[in-house]
């Protein structure tokens, strides 16, 4: 195997090499034009067609002109693309995954990158450079109150035990040296620390522009004992180069584009949002961390980078749904020891977080009511709604799960509401206006568990068998009509109840003796009533 | 507007004429080929590529030519076609049953009809003609245990109102004499009251081969003092017309194809089955409804008629769906007397019948938790899941539903588990092997019902607004990228909650100003903590 991208723009290379990045030449507002460009392929395009965009002549509302390009959508357009990211087909994007996870390589630290050729420190700061310097785009121009960084990945460092945390949040442009953030759990959890412990401050540093590695295990919700960064080395097959920060005691990506540093109170929060968010809404004006910046350092040439996020399906939902899926799926296999489980699907119409369908297998041992009460401990993997599915179900068609649903669930007997964990995001559970601290754990979520397997065999599914099907197949194609795209299943198939009668009687109708049958009835199979 | 088709040979013309007819001239067995050579297009082509089919040449396994034609698919292997036989345009469709439903007009009696150009009775019957001369395909070669007839409308009459059903059931060729009943529920009342009033048998009729009007009826659960003749009329804009059976007391449409006269013991029921049902699985054998044969009538060259059931989509799957939809859009907006209440969409996936989605408009004073108090009331018209959305969901899309159950449903609060109909070919309900008596009503069945409408005003939907997207759609053409199939929504709308302040930093953002609503959150909006 070729060893892994060395930073961004190699990585860059192959996306355009592979046909999957589309450089766009011409002068492209940031804050009005950018994101909707982008955002036409989500909607109106096949996952297959979608690729990243390179912006290579960027200006702004007030006319101002960047040198630097903005790449949107590397990372996980779609998953041809994370693919390519992962440098593995799209079908072992899981197993590689998961052999990270148990496997991580620790990172090391070496003395220079090129993350810090261009040093901003000082008097210069804010003035001559700040993150107006940075063509960080609008995102939802006409709902957003400012440009955000998207693919940020911000470092922090656990006081107690040292453990870095590496977690992707957006950030609110708010000042030339002040940037907002919406704090997820990993870096909450780290200020929480900070702050009990009695320090005004905590250090911190942003991250943009890396191998995909590093932004994969970024939007992943890892385990909080495991580095993010040593996930990444597992991916890579080699560790991630680090190198120490100017102003802050944190190690970043050495080949990174970009990196901010700077302090966060921890005695102060100030609003932050609205933005438009994965679930598809506007997230609400709250209360959240923010961050002085004390030095911003970058390579020669950066290349800014962003996600494209908001409404699913979009690049954030591809992001969040490849990686949670292997967390879900090591999560039932390896840490609950359960057998039979074969795929897990995050829907992304959900924001692979609403609809969560597991497929097992019930002849390797997959019982549905096991994955379901695995899935109460599953903590922050849980999803609102939880569906077990047999293996003759695909896992990411919603009409087949549908299916699956009418006729295996009887909803009294297979269905359960269970408490879960309060997603700050979810406009279901906070009024409008209602929630403003997002640093407060919320509560009164629930999820809803559907065993949606057989509870015992049934007769096969009702299609012709295979032999009359593929006959039928070969007229369609001798007498010249459309052509197919078959979609399973296309031929009956048996779910493990059929009787020897049955299969007699079945024969003799294919031998025109059905009349057999009928006399049979006649004889033996009536009943006075 | 023209005036409706005189019969089933007038709508295949057009059928035809609009390209939704395919003849196939070649020899086609009729109990390996012919269905599953209709099914490959509900498995691998696009509903709108979905025809009839004419089989002109029909041969069987023990090598006899059939001189009849069969036809599958002519009443609904699609919406489009659905339509034709509507005489409307296909989002007409829901009006024009809803007017019939509310306005049927009553059949006419005729002295004579085409039907009865040719009559089989006394001796020739079962020898020289029987039902064995009839070229009745097998639907699911390889597992059904005899060829079925599908478009099969069974006439019989309440004993005590003389009230009149056409119910379509499935009948197993059993003799050249005897066909087996999958009695639904409008037969089975009869037959139960005939049984009653201590009649040792019921006349009962099969009509196959009819207008649409009649078979969109027959396929319908119309309310049980409603006569099917009735609606279908209403649907017609004149009265079906019909004539006076030969050897049972019972009336059936005087321009039909082929009509089979019978009587049915009301002392015994004998088994029937396997035969593939919409369910998507093989219903088991069960003790059911039989009738001996008296006579059957036919006009000259009779076209026999068959529906595609079995696994979802199906052309069962349309007849029972689109009637469906209406008959609890009526149910709800007229006998419940709800307001709000816009589409009905049965998904096509779950056979029509597993999921209901009811789209509701909170502005014309739908409410969620109204429809989900009726539909407890609807009795034969619930599902199992019951979902109400709100006007900006597309209820017929999946993922779009899966959205919404996603981020406007807390399952504690918006879900309940109540009782329902027990559905007998559910095999979620019954144990493979264990239901046998096809004419005792179950219980035990529970359906699932989900608000999943906006319980508060919702902030805007994350994308981008709407000139920033048509500007985007602008730049997307002049760079000659892929053509677009754009899914809605793709732009963002307002749900209700969006504030001045809101209103006012986006368009800060806009003008490249929100460092000026950075500094109005550092100087108003932190918060000590």
């Amino acid at each position: 195997m070729a060893s892994y991208y060395k930073d961004f723009r190699e990585y860059l290379a192959v996306l355009e090499e592979k046909g999957k990045l589309r450089r766009i030449k011409r002068a492209i507002n940031k804050d009005t034009e950018m994101h909707p460009l982008v955002r036409l392929q989500f909607r109106g395009g096949t996952e297959s067609e979608r690729t990243a965009f390179l912006f290579e002549n960027v200006v702004d509302v007030k006319g101002v002109k960047y040198d630097m390009p903005v790449a949107v959508g590397c990372m996980a357009a779609s998953k041809d693309i994370y693919a390519l990211g992962m440098q593995c087909a799209p079908e072992e994007i899981g197993a590689k995954w998961g052999r990270a996870l148990v496997k991580p390589i620790p990172p090391t630290v070496v003395s220079r990158g090129l993350v810090q050729e261009v040093v901003h420190a000082g008097t210069d700061l804010g003035t001559k450079f700040g993150l107006h310097s940075l063509p960080i785009p609008i995102s939802t121009p006409g709902f957003d109150n400012a440009p955000y960084t998207t693919a940020s990945h911000w470092v922090s460092r656990d006081p107690e035990t040292g453990t870095r945390n590496l977690g992707n949040y957006r950030g609110q442009a708010k000042s030339p040296l002040r940037i907002g953030c919406c704090a997820g759990l990993g870096i909450r959890t780290h200020w929480k620390k900070w702050k009990k412990l009695g320090k005004k401050e905590m250090d911190a540093a942003i991250v943009i522009g890396v191998t995909p590695n590093l932004s994969y295990t970024a939007t992943a919700r890892v385990p909080e004992d495991v580095e993010e960064y040593g996930v990444a080395g597992g991916i890579a097959g080699a560790p991630v180069e680090l190198v120490q920060c100017k102003t802050v005691d944190l190690q970043v990506p050495a080949n990174a584009e970009i990196v901010i540093e700077g302090k966060m109170s921890t005695e102060e929060l100030e609003m932050e949002g609205p933005f438009g968010e994965f679930p598809g809404f506007m997230a609400q004006r709250s209360l959240n961390l923010f961050m002085d910046v004390t030095c911003i350092t970058h390579c020669v040439s950066p290349i800014y980078v962003a996600f494209i996020s908001q409404f699913p399906p979009s690049e954030s939902s591809v992001l969040r749904g490849v990686a949670r899926e292997q967390l879900v799926r090591k999560f039932l296999s390896v840490d609950c020891k359960l057998k039979g489980i074969r795929q897990v699907s995050l829907h992304e119409s959900t924001g692979s977080w609403g609809l969560c369908v597991v497929q097992i297998d019930q002849r390797e041992g997959g019982k549905g009511g096991e994955v379901l009460k695995a899935m109460k401990g599953a903590k922050h993997h849980l999803s609102k709604w939880v569906v077990v599915v047999d293996d003759d179900i695909n896992p990411q068609d919603a009409d087949a799960v549908n299916w699956a649903m009418s006729f295996r669930v009887q909803p009294r007997r297979d269905t359960e509401v269970i408490d879960m964990y309060a997603m700050p995001l979810d406009p279901s559970l906070y009024r409008s206006g209602e929630r403003i601290d997002m640093t407060n754990e919320g509560s009164g979520a629930s999820a809803i568990m559907i065993d949606a397997t057989r509870k015992w065999p049934y007769p096969p599914v009702s299609l012709p068998a295979q032999p009359y099907m593929e006959q039928a197949l070969k007229i369609w194609k001798e007498e010249g009509l459309p052509a197919l795209r078959l979609k399973e299943p296309w031929f009956g198939y048996s779910l493990g109840y059929w009787t020897e009668e049955d299969v007699e009687e079945a024969n003799l109708a294919l031998k025109g003796e059905h009349f057999q049958t009928g006399e049979k009835q006649a004889k033996s199979q009536r009943k006075k009533v």
